[in-house]
């Protein structure tokens, strides 16, 4: 990785083999979402599934919901983000490119030590570094894009898709405490898409306007709603950790106080080094601690009761809550890089080869296994697509039998399958193929009538 | 079910339950959507599932995608969605409610057995049967919801949420073909939210304005589209029919040739039996012959070369389509439908009780097993808990302890849980458990070492 940076190295890659694809392509692109394509969506299913049995069907205090993306204006303006969910817009004089104030200013204190004195007449054009102060006054943009339900497009059919699945989970506090018949600590765990008007989508999948959330809304008793969010911050880094990212490339980043959200008492994220020009460290996740702020807003607004009512303590209170909230797509982007090796390896001519491998966590990996016939052959074939499709019916299985077999090989690290089968003139006599580890490369003789469960051992929780 | 329909007794216990509550409800919702409770969502997960094993990653002509919901305009311009997909609006002049005028005609076709004759002038007023003919002119109206994306509200800025996922995968081909290194026949399969302002959303969550498809585009050639149309129809009914719908509450409905979609030779599509008050069927998907349709229209906006060249025949063409395309909100409606059931069963005094079940197969039920403790006790509570807990590890798990266990046996018929695990005070001597089973209602006894072997079995694939 002499050349490239790594990051680019994994862009490359993730497009080309259908990882991610520019959204609307053909026709330019919009420049505001990615395509998964068809290894691209079987990860990000793989990393849904694993979040989801952990954080939701694998807890007794947890249960999930699906709420709708278009939620009624008066949530919107409830929640507070009708009014402050903004970002500080301006543009340059020269370019006419639009840029984040904020961001503007990040870049600065990051390359001086210090931000800006006199703000926006400091910072220079970052496409000619010798126009200073050169940009429009500073003004908000809503970070909410509209819609218009019904027959006119006026005040009344007026709706916002929605920027956070968070306030769906809130909405629905009350309905939920009916209908599952929980009570605090518990939480309510949510994945599904979300919207942001962003004026400056970039750095691949990490900023995007559309793009998908995981988020839980932890429900607790006021009081211990500190103690909570230490626990949440420890589950969701184990789960990082648990699903292979290596410990070094994550950090915990502390809000500031004095730059908390309307709604925050604390607010701490994982980072993850993805190296990003300008900046090493993009924000994965954060656990905040909402308080009260989100359920007595609403419970202001709509005239509903929010509280709960502990009968054990006779006592009625409105829960704090904690919220760890998990970017999707991010996640998907961070456990791609992560996972990314170029490495020499001998080959059998007594030289070295380059390999790429995405050494991803096999519940990860968008193919599992993969069949291989040695050569495209009368015989092999049919035996080798048998053993493909039985094998299909427990994974994500790919066969293929084009070319020389070491480039294969490669091709299957590449997409980082974790086992490759290789049916061969020897598997008609001894009924057994060869399989490859993508690791450790080592190769084992697997009799065919025990290749299901040799692989089920390996692939467990895959 | 005297006095009730089947169906509105599903919609009571949906809402009760906490399959689905309506979005947005303590602001008045929004009418547009609804949001799927802690089970609403798991079986909504389940049936996904379900299909995406099956048809993608089940088959070795399939692949998967997830594209973006919101694309560039040029897509829905050359797709036809801009100018086309629009409905007939009228409004009462009587109520000044608003109707689709083609479901009104097809009202009083049914009642009267031939079409009106004189339009309009021939409806009455659903709500004042007196009042005849009292509408505005029909207007076409947009079926597309609009957003802007970017700094100001200007054409630059208009984007559309998309009405189907379909476009996303037939501007993706070029992509997938070359990545996924695919050549007809084979298709692509996309689960994902779609939006269309419906003039009348209504009957539960049949006809909303944000709801979810799962889609297939399978891309064949010329020649062979008509079979391949009837091998898709038969693998959707099977589809059906495997998961235990029952085969007299679904039928094919062939659309007439006059009535077809502008880019469709053929569709059939599968309705269900809903039993609404109106119309007895419901469509639950459709199976279209596309044609090359898509393909060309955006090869011919774009510029792009959108045909495949078989390097065998030595031939390029444009694949046909034949599009298999689930609603799946409304599968999921009609999978409930079809499971519930009332029944009355004798009980231990010797009389009748009545009980509610759903007969949902076993991979569809949100909650795979109950561990219910046969009392609220200090001995027992900890050996149930941690018996939830170990088969939490494996399946969605409820817990209850609360009240008599026979109204904690309805409770879990009425959400269609398979088995219900109860402890009791003999469990503590002799480490075994007494197994319900939902639809027979036999309870058996079974060594605690082997009840994981023992659900593992009857849930298979669950």
């Amino acid at each position: 990785m002499a050349e490239k940076s790594r990051l680019d190295a994994v862009i490359t890659l993730a497009q080309h083999r259908g990882f991610v694809f520019p959204s609307g392509d053909i026709y330019g692109g919009t420049r505001s979402a990615w395509d998964y394509g068809p290894l691209g969506v079987e990860l990000k299913e793989n990393i849904k599934r694993q979040w989801w049995n952990t954080f939701v069907r694998g807890r007794a205090d947890m249960v999930g919901l699906d709420s709708a993306v278009i939620l009624p204006t008066a949530v919107w303006k409830a929640s507070g983000h009708v009014k402050v969910f903004s970002d500080p817009l301006t543009e340059s004089l020269v370019t006419h490119k639009r840029y984040r104030a904020d961001h503007l200013f990040e870049a600065y204190e990051a390359k001086h030590g210090h931000p800006p004195e006199n703000g926006l007449a400091d910072i220079p054009d970052p496409d000619h570094p010798d126009k200073v102060g050169q940009w429009t006054e500073i003004r908000q943009m809503s970070g909410l894009l509209k819609t218009y339900l019904g027959v006119v497009d006026n005040e009344e059919g007026l709706h916002y898709l929605r920027p956070e699945t968070a306030q769906g989970i809130f909405t629905d506090f009350p309905a939920v405490v009916q209908a599952a018949r929980k009570k605090p600590p518990f939480g309510i765990g949510q994945i599904g898409k979300a919207f942001r008007n962003e004026i400056t989508p970039g750095n691949f999948i990490f900023r995007t306007r559309e793009f998908e959330q995981m988020e839980i809304e932890f429900f607790v008793e006021p009081g211990s709603d500190d103690e909570w969010q230490q626990t949440w911050m420890d589950l969701c880094w184990a789960w990082f950790i648990d699903l292979g990212m290596t410990p070094e490339n994550i950090r915990w980043f502390e809000h500031p106080k004095e730059k908390l959200a309307h709604y925050s008492k604390r607010t701490v994220d994982i980072e993850y080094k993805f190296e990003f020009a300008g900046n090493e460290w993009g924000e994965l996740m954060g656990v905040a601690n909402r308080t009260d702020y989100d359920l007595s807003v609403h419970a202001e607004a709509s005239g509903k009761d929010m509280s709960y009512f502990d009968q054990a303590k006779n006592e009625r209170y409105i829960p704090y809550v904690i919220e760890p909230s998990f970017g999707l797509t991010r996640a998907l982007m961070a456990f791609l890089v992560d996972a990314y090796h170029e490495e020499e390896v001998p080959n059998a001519k007594g030289g070295v080869d380059k390999r790429t491998v995405l050494r991803l966590d096999p519940r990860l990996a968008p193919v599992k296994v993969a069949v291989l016939p040695l050569s495209r052959n009368e015989a092999l074939s049919p035996l080798a697509r048998s053993v493909g499709d039985e094998l299909r019916a427990s994974w994500n299985v790919d066969f293929d039998d084009s070319g020389a077999i070491g480039r294969r090989y490669r091709r299957q690290d590449e997409i980082g399958t974790p086992f490759c089968v290789t049916v061969d003139f020897d598997s008609l006599e001894d009924n057994a193929v060869t399989v490859r580890d993508r690791d450790t490369m080592k190769q084992e003789r697997v009799p065919l009538e025990t290749l299901h469960a040799y692989l089920a051992e390996r692939l467990r929780g895959a």
